[in-house]
């Protein structure tokens, strides 16, 4: 049985994760599992990801499926059997089931009779650590050729058998800075000969919030997290300098130059009140998911056939960035949510998935696959 | 020289610095230093601290002579020759100059011919970390018998030369805390889902300004100081617990209970506006270092005879609290300062002290010892 | 020519504003002129708004048309020749063109041969101030019998000639709450003896950034804007009591809840942080203006015969609450924008419209109510 | 009796406050009392001032006497049967006992036999309201001549009978400023097209809780009260203006400098940081009233001579100002406390002295004003 693999690859997976750029043994593994599958020809494009080739030989369109691979700089706090090994790091994204998952509609795939064409899995790095992994595939070439990417993401929030499939705007822009405020360490009971960057940097923050909710029109989507600050050895000295990270999310391309501008202005500003000063990393991360409305029909008719249309279900964009945008930027294509029922939201170190969502997900590939070779085939033999 | 010998010591020691508590490497070598002396009675009292007798068998009072030996969670930038090789530990406080300074001190007196009665060298472990070696030191017998303890610190604000004795009040109430906010970790793109830790801390942290600016009397003096603040492990991730610690001074008890009550008032209600919790950990510190009168006029004479009027300057009391309060409450004494002219200050990690210091500060051990030897004994001698 | 006629009322009611519920000579002005319509039946059903009906005699639908009379205390700063006459009170929001627009509406209509039916001309007090004038003329009977009502907001944004309607959602929930924050006035000197409301104020007004900043879906619009803070008498006394009003506004019936718990939840624990309490009167104010499908039907394709396909442009939701709501609570019917081309938002001193905009909401009011005549009617037949 | 005379008169002065710069009716009523006295030169040295001499003929010292006699925009709420006729004013600092206890003596002394030289009483407008009226006075020349000064402010916190005097620093710098946050107006809904000056201004308050417990020395004396803040007209519009006044006390004249430069840098970094702009003034207020220690010495013997010396009390400087410290800039003297038990702080709407306190205060103006007639003049006989 297909799935018994692919919860078996995904349990794996999950015992051992990797962060971002460093899935060695990961990467090693997906590769391991592919070379053992008939027809694949399996390449290294970069030193921790993994592509997948099954070429049909005859003539055809080209299909290809992504998957990331990554985990993330968490603790696991799970309680499931199989939680990671590796404190610090855990699966908390899902992204090891999504690896398993696209394993096992390789499985089953390569053991099908295909129309026309080839079908590439992508087994992506580095995809919850901007500027991300996509780009260095895109980059390596991966791409070329490829008439249409899809792949698709694990959702806690949606019940298992809940399919999300949206066109246009689909995931945001997820923009990511490194803040330090500085100010002059000293003891704890000289304040006044000091310039306490703890002070300074919690008013940062407090004044940071403005952004969204007096700078954001209220019908525009906008999310300023700062979601590390670190600061300080001791209780009785003061902090010199405070560590700050976060992201910024929009879907609106003014919006989001305005929120930058912004983060910088409430920084400089805030920080000078109080006589310190801040050293700014903005770094534009992922542009936003934006699935092509063709590629969208043809995800959605694929699923509505072998899922039902009440699967398909309703909601609204995501403000989770995704750097599948890096593909969509080349090629067109379609992102969408496989239902994944667990009670944490993705990231907390509590993070579980419903494992039946893993069957979804490799019939909802191969229901795309085939649909995909088959209708772009048609319709590419009906452009000649 | 025995300065020449200070020199090395307060060298060696600062090149090899423990922290609280695990002073081993220090105190062993203390006690080898001492050991060497001729006439000194060695004593470990507690694993981490040395205690030496210079009995002169002659009847005579018993005066205790006190320093500190612990080091501080800093990583040294002092750019000295003989920095820190233990990077996060450093003494950014002066202990290794006062551990020197009355090894010294203890070497000109074991050589010296003392009127009758008992000096007692303390080198107390744990000053930095609350709560503290001395009380360690008290509960082990050390003061049984004891007369009078002095004991003094370098001072950095302080020229090289200058000393400030004062009766009365001279360092502050110095208590800690430890603070948890707790909220609900989460994705750093769904806030509404998460209770966002790092926004609640920055309020509270901002809210706490009040408890000086607002709600202490102008006249007197207080400080809320927030060390450190740690939260989130990850920029795209709601920080789900921040961990602050903290240190609130001041002399009056009416004040130091309110501040305590406002502390725990505050970080209640602002993380509760957020929907967040606290855990507060509030640990009543070093009680104020108040100096005997009469024990400060015999040290006050002692100096002015040695270093003349002009070395002692006038001063205000001190913020930084130390646990030499924990002796004055058993014993009468007088805790003074030794100027040491650094351009930083105390804790920060560029700390250093000008070295010509420590000659005065063994000068003084030394003057102070002999005259309350001798004063002692006449008063002693007076009152038979 | 009925535009003159127009702008002169316009122009005329601009010079001389009254407030919310006090619209005396403004509804003496408007029972007037329509009193000199022919046919027109004018009724007073609250002491500060006037209700006129046109019968035709003849059998028909009961087809209602608003406009809402009232001003805002804002003291004008728009330059233009008939300003306000009334310092601290000012038509900033349009009303004016409002109220002249359907008195010439009412002019026209007056004089067309109509298919059968009534028109009732709704001039209603208070939009400006909940609870709004429009529970009163519903309470009053006005829209008995009514089978439909339409009115039109002037929308700056909108360049002049243009029209916004959209089915279902189109203004917000638009809640306001009065919040005095108490603490204990006092000497400017001796903070410590009072509880200065303005500091705590301060901090509630930051607090309360948080709402929308960090527990508001960001695919969800909200609003939490403080309109008033007051406070304090003199520089060197503390305040005792700081005085805030506010607006809160959303579409979405768990979110208003949810804010509303929020606002006394911030309140409480901030101002409680500080030793102030807090007196919070939160009030309902207008439900969102939903418009019903049918009835947006109607209006669309009314104005597009009128003005044409283009003029009928794609907009967002308004944040801004209308109590056009009471009436959609009773009666189908749509709510609509007419552009009007201001340099400045409403509600701002220097609010302006270009007067061209009279002319296209004249139009369209005589557009629509000729079409619902006749499409009700018809429909109505056809029921029959 | 003169005490009877003393409680009716200021009990009128209650009932009728004056603001600063204003107080007609109350230097016509003083003038009118003093009028009726016997050997008195009244003078108008400016619109709302009274000087009345009182010269023995004989030559001697020149010894002048001072009560403020302003009231503040206060609305009483203090329940006594002689409360302000006049709301939003009020006598809530004791300026109408200080009055009335100055009358009081001078018609006491009016009838004694005194030693040679001259007495003057000095009745100042505007010692509420900086820049005060007793630089007025000096540039009139009122102190021409004039060889010491004193006065006295009746003062709540001590107890009737309780005199406070003390050589030195008695009474702080008290700076003002006018603080405007400068945004943007608009619609409550709309915030992202406004600048809203309440939460810029919110955010400038709770920035500034950092000069004092941050940037000052924890030994040293500061006060940032922020007394108004006022922004808005109605709740559904955001304010584009928000008016701030404040006041800094402080003894030190470098803190009193980087006070100053503390208000304006947070404001303007903080509201910088929102988009908002500031518009400051900032005014030097009254200096430090240091009391001349010849001065205190007198001052202390002749109310030891009266009261005993238990009736002197300890305490510390006052962070209040005065602008007593404008004749002490001229000429040496002594101001002091008169203890007057209210349950109240000064400048509260509740606030009452115990009349009791009048007598004292009488009596101690006569017991200063025949002593240094009689020591200056003992004095200056000795110099000649």
């Amino acid at each position: 049985m297909v799935v018994d693999d692919v919860v078996a690859w995904r349990r794996h997976l999950h015992r051992h994760p990797e962060p971002s750029f460093e899935e060695h043994a990961t990467s090693a593994f997906v590769a391991d599992v592919l070379g053992a599958m008939p027809g694949l020809a399996v390449e290294r494009p970069t030193p921790t990801s993994v592509v997948a080739r099954l070429r049909t030989g005859r003539p055809g369109p080209v299909v290809a499926l992504r998957a990331d691979i990554d985990a993330l700089p968490v603790t696991e706090d799970s309680g499931v059997e199989f939680a990671s090994e590796r404190p610090g790091t855990m699966h908390a994204c899902g992204h090891d089931g999504h690896t398993a998952m696209l394993l096992g509609a390789a499985q089953v795939l390569a053991g099908r009779d295909l129309p026309g064409g080839e079908l590439r899995f992508i087994f992506q790095h580095a995809e919850e650590r901007p500027p991300g992994g996509a780009r260095d595939l895109v980059a390596a070439g991966v791409l070329d050729g490829v008439d249409l990417i899809t792949g698709c993401h694990l959702w806690a929030p949606l019940p298992v058998g809940a399919l999300l499939v949206r066109p246009g705007p689909f995931m945001a822009a997820a923009d990511f800075f490194e803040l330090a405020v500085v100010g002059c360490g000293g003891h704890a009971a000289l304040p006044h000969e000091a310039t306490d960057a703890i002070a300074a940097a919690a008013q940062v923050v407090t004044n940071l919030q403005h952004l969204v909710s007096r700078a954001t029109d209220p019908l525009q989507s906008a999310v300023v997290t700062v979601g590390q600050l670190h600061a300080g050895t001791v209780a009785n000295a003061i902090a010199g300098r405070a560590q700050l990270s976060g992201t910024v999310r929009s879907f609106d391309p003014n919006l989001r130059d305005a929120l930058q501008a912004g983060v910088e202005r409430v920084a400089r500003g805030v920080a000078g009140a109080h006589g310190a000063t801040v050293e700014l990393e903005y770094v534009r991360g992922y542009d936003p998911v934006v699935n092509d409305p063709a590629a969208t029909t043809l995800v959605r008719s694929a699923l509505a056939a072998t899922f039902g249309d009440d699967a398909l279900v309703d909601g609204a964009p995501i403000l989770g960035g995704d750097d599948f945008s890096a593909y969509l930027g080349v090629v067109p294509g379609c992102y969408f949510f496989v239902g994944a029922g667990g009670p944490h939201p993705h990231h907390h170190p509590g993070f579980t998935i419903d494992e039946a969502a893993l069957d979804t997900g490799v019939r909802a590939h191969v229901a795309i696959a085939e649909r995909a070779l088959d209708g772009l085939g048609a319709a590419s033999d009906a452009r000649r």
